[in-house]
Order: structure tokens, then sequence, then C-alpha cells
């Protein structure tokens, strides 16, 4: 694998970044290079399409996208692009993060949103990895390698239950 | 008033259109010139976006934007235009319409969009004619009257209470 | 624009002012006249009556109205008046708001509420300023330069994502 | 007990009046005088406003309000007199009535709705009843036998179960 | 009115008694003698209906009740009495209150629960005090003052605004 | 196995026998001796009251109790014995049966109630049958093969795919 | 009753421990052997599987299973014995424990959990200790003061209404 | 591409089938082999745990898996596998099934499902299709096709508004 991000990480506003950064984080871990990157659907639209639109050229294969409250952002992408976008929608105060996970995952037929539960950007990450992982025997490898460290250590937490 | 549209009516299938008639049938009736148009935020990104950057310089003073499930047309035109835009959430099978409502009023800060109830077209169009009706005396007093008409045809109906 | 408030804003309870500050702070920045009120609908029913009867005369465009729970003064004040308002729910304890967003929301055919996001009562002030800037070239300009502003702190925000 | 109505039975609309029936019907049955209206809260705020200002005046004791969707009426009738109100939130196609469940039962501090299940208008006539029968050893009989009957037909549908 | 409880405020444990004291404050402050206990529906049921069946002939005439989660004693006590009974659905911690308001309004026809807002114990006090007020014109006078002290508060309330 | 019940079917009304049928049903496909009757917990709480407290010595072992709306009885029940209380939320117009769901799930601690879906009495049947298949060989191999033949038809289910 | 353990305490991490230690604390207080273990669905479905599978030959009579989002636990458990199962939805920070509820109690046909309130683990405990008193009549007994005592400490709360 | 399946389209039951018929006739339509077969989590576990563990060995590249309730086939296939899962929430009665949404998509971190809106078994194809479009430049053709022809149809469908 190359240097060059072939996953886009975006999300609507900063204040998402601590949510967002767990997906970074195992990215990493799994040595997947990505790119990192506010973008706002209704703040900067000419920027989200133009993103969605030359995503491909640039060498991506997935974008991850992290919005809240009326999440446009994961949609409007999947219909600027082919690509697979994985959507994370993000907690919020007044609905609990109900309203972004709507916004996401309600998308109609013919441009779909892979969604992820609320707040969880690291399994938006895991599953950019499976979709790579399809035909990477190296990072399928490595996530057969991660499931059996999630059972090991799941297995020895037993001994906390006291 | 002219002819040329100052309201846009726009839905994203034309499946909404039962639902949205009423948008125009009220305006129809208030002598309001609209035009219509099925605009898809999702298959057609462009159009759209195409429709609120030029919608001020056509002449539009106002959009209804009506949509279903997770309905982002309202809120990406309120991205790309200055003008207010009115968002009809459309009625869905499964969520009732609470997954339009969702991502149709819980814009962020910055982006608003003018919700009207679930399936409440009519009410859209009401509210342009209110806007419209600001600075427009003719438009105000044919507001003023159809709530005298209301309030007669609601006193009238305690008669059918039988 | 002279200095006679167009847009009032009114409230509930002054519990809901740090919600509804917001609309004020954003009115001023944009130069928008504004007068603002505690107006109860459910204990001052009849002040909210005559606010609603002498808005028009008493020069007012627009009004921003805010309520939690069963939060009746948006609606209300739509039936008393034929100007545009805006309606603010105020997030609750018990429902996060969600019986403030359905109290506002869903009114009835014949007299709408514009309504927006739960506790988003900037975008409240941005709404009645678009209203406002159909009409008037020197708001309109300040909208566009306001999404410029967003448009560009956004874009600067990707730095912080680290 | 004379004829003079003391419970008054209002309702938005007369689309409301297939379920506020059962109301009148059970005051019918019990033997308590009552008058009937449509009075809308947003479309005739004033005849509201009117009808809740001399209800105690007029002789009435109890108001059933029954309404759906943004359901201000008998939230705002109990504004303007301080007898008690009794709320019937009526099912809504779009969210079943939970809509019009919050925007009745969700009032603030100080002026309360005695609000019964959706669609339930049967039990605001009998709660209306419970509040007579505090003081009138004739309704409250009545009550125990209405209580009888309802045990002794429960009992006997045991045998409907084949 | 004598020192004899007409008012019983019952709750399902003594932790719902912050939320309970309100309705025990508000009769205190309108001179109500009232009575209350710890009534458990699900650890003392037989206390319930002991409560419920001896209500009327101990000289109560309304019965407040509040309880949380699956909230079946407002309900029950209204099975064993014909007194009007209020409910107060007390908040919790996962669903807020929205399991509470659901076992307390949503009474099959037959035995209606006058229900009040979520943890809104007050107005549970002023629903009883409208009761009693309905026939007597002392109470009746109080509750007119405190609408016009009410009232007064909030119009002054403006000056907080800043 | 005797033909003595030791099982009770109850439910709050007979409307709720089409759904409650299906557990009569799969308690008679099982071999186990049951009894139905319809018990309601607001028009007959001394019925109720009764049946719980009698049930241990009247030889049954556990309670399967159907409900809907502010459903107590199964809570109830599961107040007046020491029995275990089956409860089967039934499916309500308004609210879906989510307001019987909860109103059955979310007991205080201290008297539980093992909840099936809504609307699924046949669940509750085979709950009771696993409850009684603990020590009864004979009940637990049935299960078994209950089980195999559920399987079988499942895989045969495929063929249907077209 | 041996020391072998009749019940498991299974729950999907390690942080649902804090919830489930009550159903651990409620079984040691009535002397019922448990053995508790971290089995996750997602993580080691094998051992879930096994566990499932060896249960009853093992000894178990009744498996407790907790917890949180998609909880599959209680659920697939149920698939892999017929067993009774308990199933205890641990709260989530963003839908409050609504997604466990669900993916707990709604089982098809076929495979019932037995589903007690959100969070209330020694209501499983509890309810297990139900199924054991089926034929256990020292059980049985200390159920009953169990009742008892919770029926003392509950008259006794009242003098802490102050 | 051959003629072996590299896409598996399971679902909990024929009566699911429906609904994930859309997915077949898509991926028929892209010219993407795959196989389909009822399998169910709590009927069958040994065969969805079969099914998982085989997946890639039998050359499937991603497992399109549909279920209604408390739906666990979609994310325990994602413990057995490495592949990426599209989860399908079919649409339930009782709760529309929001029931099944939250059991797929609000899966722990570890283990993602990527879900699509409830009963859009054609947005899980494209699912799938844009994942094996991703290093498939004829597959990523065909989707580019396939939004210009769905952009084409939108636009056409303006002239239908009347």
């Amino acid at each position: 694998m190359t240097d060059k991000p072939i996953v886009g990480v975006v999300m609507g506003s900063d204040s998402d970044w601590p949510t967002m950064k767990e997906a970074a984080d195992t990215l990493t871990e799994f040595g997947v290079p990505f790119e990192k990157q506010v973008v706002s659907a209704h703040r900067t639209p000419d920027v989200m399409a133009e993103y969605g639109l030359t995503a491909r050229d640039r060498g991506l294969k997935i974008i991850i996208a992290g919005a809240g409250g009326a999440a446009h952002l994961p949609g409007m992408l999947a219909s600027y692009t082919t690509l697979p976008v994985v959507g994370v929608p993000v907690k919020t105060t007044a609905l609990g993060g109900l309203d972004s996970l709507y916004s996401i995952v309600q998308m109609p037929n013919g441009v779909p949103v892979a969604t992820v539960a609320i707040g969880k950007a690291k399994n938006a990450a895991l599953l950019a990895i499976r979709m790579l992982g399809m035909d990477n025997s190296e990072l399928a490898e490595k996530l057969e390698k991660y499931h059996i460290r999630m059972a090991d250590e799941s297995i020895d937490k037993t001994k906390n239950l006291k």
C-alpha cells in the first residue's frame, strides 16, 4: 500500500473531530493511508461537491463522513460520487443523535449511505477496512488478527467482574 | 403582481406531488405566480445547485421544497441561496415522516429552513404568502380575508356536530 | 433602515433568554432593529393576543417566538397576525425539546409557523433576515458575505483536526 | 340537575367529532347537561378566548377540549379560565397522536390540563363526571354502578375466549 | 374549609418526593388540607387497594398520585375509587419519563386518569384546586388572584432579558 | 402431566384474544394444561388481586398476561404472586404498542415481569414452556424437537425465494 | 441447594458489570449459586454458542444476559439453548437504552427472551428466583418474605416525606 | 466477471423476500452474480455461523442481510466474517421497523454493519456494487451510467406535476 490517501475522512465541523478521530486512529492502526478534512454540506456546498466529484480520480476508494443534526454530508457526497460512502451519525444534545441517524440512513432508493451506529466512527473505519480487505489479503489477515485480539481481550475481561 | 414566478415549488420526486399540489393550489388561489419542478438533491445535485444559485437572479423570492426520508433538498437549497426556503417534510411509510421532519428542521446554525408540519404543503404556501405580504398590502389584505373566511367556516362547523 | 423595531423577539419566560439571546445577537450583528419581550401564551394570553393583533401596525414585519414544552406561543401569535412567525422550540429536560418541536411545527392547515431546529435561535434570526432580504439588497448582500465568511471559517477548521 | 349545560365539549374542527362524540354520548348517558361547539384556537382565537373567559359565568363547571397535531385548544382554554379543562389528544395520521399528546399534556407550571389517552374522549367525560361526583352523591352512585356494570361485563367476557 | 384532608398526595416511593413536594407546597399555599403517603402499587398492592377503596369515606375528594417507569399507581387507584385521580409522571433516567407518561395517560376507556406534564406536580395541585374551585368561590377567587400574580410576574420578567 | 392447569393465560379484555390465542394454541401443542380468563386490572381489580393471590395454591406455576395501552395487568399480577409472570404487550392503534411495552417492561426493582415482543403471545407460551422444561425432561425434549423442526422449516424456505 | 451454579450471569462486556452486579448480589442474597462471565456475541460468537449449547448439561437452569446497543447476546443465547434466558437491556448514552430494549425484547416467534426493564438487573435475578421457586418451596418462601420486607420498607418510607 | 456468486443475499425468513427481492433484481441488473438463501439467526444459528465462516473461502466478497424486529442476522454474520456486511432493516407492523433499524445499526465498536434505510434493499445492492466498483472500472462505469439515467428520469418527472 502506498502513502497516497485511499480513504477520505470528512466531517461537517471541527466539533465532530472528537468523534471522528477514532476513525482516523483505527485507519492509522491498520496502516491505511487517509486524508482528513472539514467539509460542510451547508456552509461549503461547492467544496463538498468538488470533494465528491474528484474523489475517485484523486485515488480515494472510500469516503467516511460524519455529521450531526440534519446531517446531509454523507448522503450528498454519495450523490456526487459512485464510491462507497460510510456515514457516521454524530450525537446531538437535544435528540441524542436520532436526528443525525435518520438524516443519514434513510436515503431514498438510488443513493445509499453505509451507516454505522451513532458516534461509532471506529466502526466506520473498520467497515472501510473490510471493503478494502475484500481483495487485499494483507488487510484481510490484519482484520482476522484484530478479531482474534478482540476475542482474547473479551475473554480476558471476565476477571474484572468483581 | 406580474406573471413571472416569484415562488419556486420544488420536490424530490413526482411521488411528492399529491402532497405538494396543495402548495401550488394555494399560491394559485392567492394569485401568486410560481413555477414547479422536480429537483432531486440526490439524483440531480447539479440541477439542485443550479436551482439554488440562480433563484434570486431569476426573480424568485421564496423557495418551497418538499422531500421525504433523508430529506436533504430544503436544507441544501438553503445552502445555495440566501432566499428564504420553506421545507415540507413528506410523510413516509416506515417512520410516518419523522425522518423527513428531522432531516429538514434540525439544520445547523448558519443555514435555516422554515419548516412546516409533516405533509402540510398548504401551510408552506401560506407561509410564503405571509412573507410576501410583509410589504405587499394587497396580499396582506387577502390574508386577512382568508383568516376571516377560515373563522367563519370554523364557526359554521358547529352545526355538523350531530 | 430606521431604528424602529421591525422584528419582535418574544419568549414564554425569561428562562428561555439564554436560548433566544442568540437571535437577538444575530439581529444586532446584521443591524436589524428589534424589540424583545417576555410574552407567555398561558400566563398572559391577553398580552399575547394584543402583541399579535398590533404587531403589523406597530411596524413589525416578523415575529420570532421561542417556547418550550407545550409550546403554544408561536402558533397562537400566528393566529393573531398575518405576519410571518418564526418558532424556536426550546430544549426541555424530560423530552429533549421534542415536545416543544411537535407543539410548534405540527400546526394545522391555515396557520403556519416557520419552525427552526430545537434551540437554534440564531437560525430564527437568519431566517428573518432572509425574509427581509427578499427585497432589501443591502441585507441580501450582508447575507452573501455572511455565507462567504462561514465558508471561509469552515474551510479553515481543517487545521484543527489533530 | 337542571338542563343548563355544566360541561362544555369543544373541539378544534368538526373532523374531531367522531372522536369527541363519545364524550357527548357518555355525558348523555349519565344525564349531565352539556353544550358542544367547534372552537378553533388557531382559526378563531377570539371565540376561544371568549369561550374560556365566560365559561364560569355561563354556568359551566368543566370544559372538555379535543384537538390534534399542534393542539393548543385545551391549554389555551385553561389559560382563559380557572375551571378544570380536560384535554383529549386526537389521533393524527403522521405521528399517531403523539404530537397531540405532547402539545396538550406538557403544559408549563401554572396552567394544568387534565389529559386523557389519545382518542379516548369517553374517558374525558368520565373524568368530568368524577369531578362533578366529588360533591354530588347521585352522580357518585351512578359512577359506582357504572363500575359494577363494567366489572360484570368484563367477567362475562371470559366466555368469548374460544 | 376544615383541617381534615380533602386531597391525598401519594407516590410510589420516597424517591418521588422531590418531585411531589411541589404539589404539597402548592396545596399548602392555597390552604387546601391534604395528607401525604408512600403507596406502592407493586410493593404494597393491598395498601393501595385500601387507600383507593376508603378514600371517599375518609373525606378525600381528589387523589394526586405520582410514579415513574411502569407507573401503575395512578391508574390502579382510579380503579379502586370513583374520585378524580390526578397522575404525575415522574422523570426516569433511561427514557426521560416517557415510560411513566405512557403508563399513566394511556388508560383504557372506563377508568380515566387526569394526567399532567412529566414531573410537573405543581400543576397536579393546581388542577385539584381547579376541581375544588368549581363550587368553592373562595378557592376560585384565590385561583383568579394566582393567575393575576402569574401574569404580573410574567410581564415583569421582560426586564431580565439582557 | 395432569390435566390440572399449571399455566394461567389472562388478558385485559376479550379484544386481546386474537393476540393471546396464539399462546393458548402453543400450550395446547405442547400438552401443557392451562386455563384462560379475562381479568381486567382496571375494571375488576378485585378479581385480579384474587387471581394473583390464589394462583400458586390453585396449582398454577406461571401466569401469562396480555394487555394494551396503560397495561397494568402483568405488573399488578406480579405484585400479588411470587410466581413468574410473562407479559405480552398488545399492539395499540395510536402508538403501535409502545405504550403497552413501556407499561409492562419498565417495572421497578422488586417486582419483575418477563416481557416478550409486542403482540408475540406465542413466545410467551414458549417462554413458559422453557421454564417448565427446566426440570421436566419430557418438555425439554419437546422443545429440542420444536427447535429442530423450526430449523428444518427455516432451511426449507429458501426454495420460496423466487 | 448445592454450590454448583444453576444460574449463568453473562454480559457483553465488563463495562456492563456495574449494571449486572445487582443481579449477582441478589442471587447471592437468595443463596442461589451462579457463575458470571463476559460473553460477547460479536467478539466471541464461538464462546457464546458453546455457552448456550452446554448450559443445560453443565447444570444451569437459567441464563441472565445483559447487553447494550444492538444487543444480540440474550436472543442468540436463547437460540442455542432451550433454557429460559432473561435479558437485561443496558442503558446507552445516545438512545438511553431504547436500542438495547428493542434488540432484546422484539424477538421473532419461536425464540423468546424474558426481558426486564432497562438497567434493572436486580429484577432479572428476581425473575430467575421466581422461576426456580415454582417447584422449590424454600425459595418461594424466601420470595414471600422478600415481598413482605419490601412492603414494610415501603410503608415505612412515608416518614421521609418532609 | 464469472458466474460464481460474489454477493450473498440472505434474510431471516421468506417473509422478507418481497423486501429483499429488490436487492436481487438490482444485482441482476448490474450483472453481479449472487446467491440467495434463508438464514435465520435464531432458528438456524449453526447455518448462520457456517455461512459467515465460509463466506470468503466460497468466493463471496459481500453479504447483504435483511431481517426484522430484534434483527440479529446482519450483526452476527459480521461477527463470523471479515467481509463487509450490508444490513437491511425490514419494516415491522408494530414499530415501523425502528426496532429492526436499532438492532442492525447500533453495533458496538469492533464489528460494523453497513446499514441502509428501512426496507430499502435496492440500496443495499447499490452499496455492494459501489464496493465492488472501487477496483472494477466496468462496474464503476455502469454505476456512472445508472446515475446519469436516474438524473435524466428525475428531470423528466417534472412533466408529471399536473
